[in-house]
């Protein structure tokens, strides 16, 4: 970090909103990233596109295996659209997966079935620290094919969007985790080594990761993304003071390169996440960013407290957090559940202006285990009680 | 939580605190756990007596088996002393498992190879929840026989202990995550969906829990243990506002029934460590006990700012919080490291009557890969810098 003072955007200008807003149908979730007030709390789900939708299951099947649904644009669009047939959420987002950007660096990744993702070539040694570059981005021209695919299918007859599309990359030091480890993992042992014996290396890596992941989010943009999200899944497994100098720096140096507006002038938000990172949002609220993303330990009252920006000036809007197990709840619990967000959270921001302002989400990515009639629960309720909310 | 008041225990009287500190060569971390000074800080290590050790090792390839291991005590006591013998650690805890109370409920406890513990009747169902109650203490007289021999054990030829005894329990969630889906997940999708869509089921568990649990740490009192720990291993995966009903709620039923005294009269502190509990540590100073374990993602100077008690009043001992992935540096950079956890507590308390203390320890177990003499350089610097911070 640079600077240790909150972030201070400039406001986006009255053209540069209507250019953001307009084409769309459903703009309530591009609005509540920027902290304008809307009808009720937008909402889209963390890993929406997913094993839990049947139909999704039997597109993969088609495609036969995850990396042929995500590396063709037509099935990519196909997976993508699947829960906004289902559900009226308020934003799609690319279907892809954060580690194309290692493997577009040549790590070589597949996904054994049920074992998650694995890389053939770990960088865990000076020498393959030497090699990384930032990848060439043609290799990744079927992410950004996909997002332009996705964009037209979005379109309706009038030629606006249906809700906006959100762009994505794994966080620098999210990439480096399965970099080093080669996989998943339990510790973070290999990754952790590295870091605290060899911390060099370990910068070394984030650099590069964090002109690749900015390359990467700017030709999304470029390509018709309307936000983006930086997903810091890993970030809550570092120490205090690891945090901040080996993840939240590198976020940083991602957010300083990217793009602030679309092909068509509009303002793109930047949502960062990091899960486990609710200790550290006081740091969080230093990035260039509109909107942090929270998990459920997170109380939404204390955040926006802490960094939701009560006036009309900087601050940050929030997104999360219900426990995504609450999905396997019936209905009715559900419904108290989400009550039970909206409420911590509190009175959103209304009227002209900016101000305090919600997303909901899960705090984490869907089970595949959840019944799709239980989500549907959980979209209603999250649109009739926050309505309620503005009464 | 009944109040939300910080507990204010009594003081306790002269005569007690002489009773708990001069049958101890070496007292500092009793002394530590009731915010008394001492010349050094006191550590310990989560885990300290394990797989790392190669004596350790051998004892489990004699005894056949983990549970060999910890149902004999004189087993017990050998591996419960092998980590003393190598590094000046400042205390001992019981060689046991946290998984021994819901076996002797009849779950029927394993450790497959390699693979974790399981229980053979998870508890899953309302008929199976119906017929849970506390275990005779008599099936867990093994490990009340384990703390007897282990203090046997300690005491040197002037009848002093060299350094004291923890016991120890997991809490109440902790034991139900286990107890419901039957051995470790990823996800807790069993055990949330009971907590989501049956509260009355999961507060049935947790009460019989807490009862257990409180029955198995006064046993330990009984027979000798100094002082006792609730591991809440897993109360960091709950949501806010589940984490105070489900799982702080039933650790405060546990401390409300612990004896506050040991058979010679002496105080027994009690230690609550919440691992991923950093953001509820408010919420936690409400617990009527000494001593708060913290992971690695919580800075201490914020943590002792929030509870630690800069006054000759309230406040808890702060226990933690160094990363053992820190182990796999090489020791200069293990000294850095420990340097940099010991200033973020800052200067503890010195002189008469109690202040902000602090016992050095892990965030978490020790990894079973970690070099044996690079815990010797860990226990080096904690000494060597926490000395010189008193100076």
């Amino acid at each position: 970090m640079t600077s240790t003072l909150p972030a201070t955007p400039l406001a986006p200008s009255e053209s540069a909103l209507d250019a953001t807003f307009s084409p769309l149908h459903n703009a309530t979730f591009l609005q509540a990233c920027l902290r304008h007030a809307t009808p009720y709390t937008p909402l889209w789900l963390m890993r929406q596109a997913g094993r839990y939708l049947p139909e999704y299951r039997a597109s993969r099947a088609k495609a036969g295996s995850f990396m042929g649904l995500a590396t063709n644009p037509d099935y990519a669009t196909e997976v993508t659209l699947q829960p906004l047939e289902r559900f009226p959420l308020d934003a799609a987002i690319l279907f892809s997966d954060i580690l194309t950007v290692p493997d577009a660096m040549g790590l070589g990744l597949s996904f054994a079935q049920g074992e998650g993702p694995r890389f053939a070539n770990p960088v865990r040694d000076e020498a393959a620290v030497a090699q990384l570059k930032v990848p060439d981005m043609d290799k990744l021209r079927y992410v950004f094919d996909a997002v332009s695919s996705i964009r037209k299918a979005l379109t309706q007859a009038d030629g606006k969007g249906r809700v906006p599309l959100i762009g994505f990359s794994g966080s620098p030091w999210t990439l480096a985790c399965y970099m080093v480890e080669g996989a998943g993992s339990d510790d973070y042992r290999l990754v952790k080594t590295m870091l605290y014996a060899r911390p060099d290396l370990m910068h070394r890596i984030l650099a590069v990761n964090a002109d690749s992941v900015a390359a990467y989010l700017n030709a999304q943009i470029d390509a018709g993304a309307q936000a983006v999200m930086v997903f810091d899944s890993w970030g809550g497994v570092l120490a205090d003071s690891a945090f901040q100098t080996f993840s939240l720096a590198y976020t940083a140096r991602v957010l300083a390169q990217l793009k602030r507006h679309g092909p068509q002038g509009q303002v793109i938000p930047r949502i960062v996440f990091t899960k486990g990172g609710g200790l550290w949002l006081k740091d969080m609220e230093t990035l260039d960013c509109d909107v942090l993303g929270l998990d459920w330990t997170v109380n939404l009252s204390t955040a926006r407290a802490a960094v939701g920006g009560e006036t009309n000036g900087p601050g940050k809007a929030l997104q999360g957090n219900i426990d995504p197990n609450v999905l396997f709840a019936p209905p009715v619990h559900i419904a108290t559940e989400v009550a039970r967000v909206l409420d911590s959270f509190g009175a959103p921001h209304q009227g002209p202006g900016t101000g305090p302002t919600h997303i909901f989400n899960l705090g984490h990515g869907i089970n595949q285990h959840t019944p799709p009639e239980h989500v549907s629960a959980l979209v209603e309720a999250v649109h009739w009680h926050s309505r309620q909310m503005r009464l």
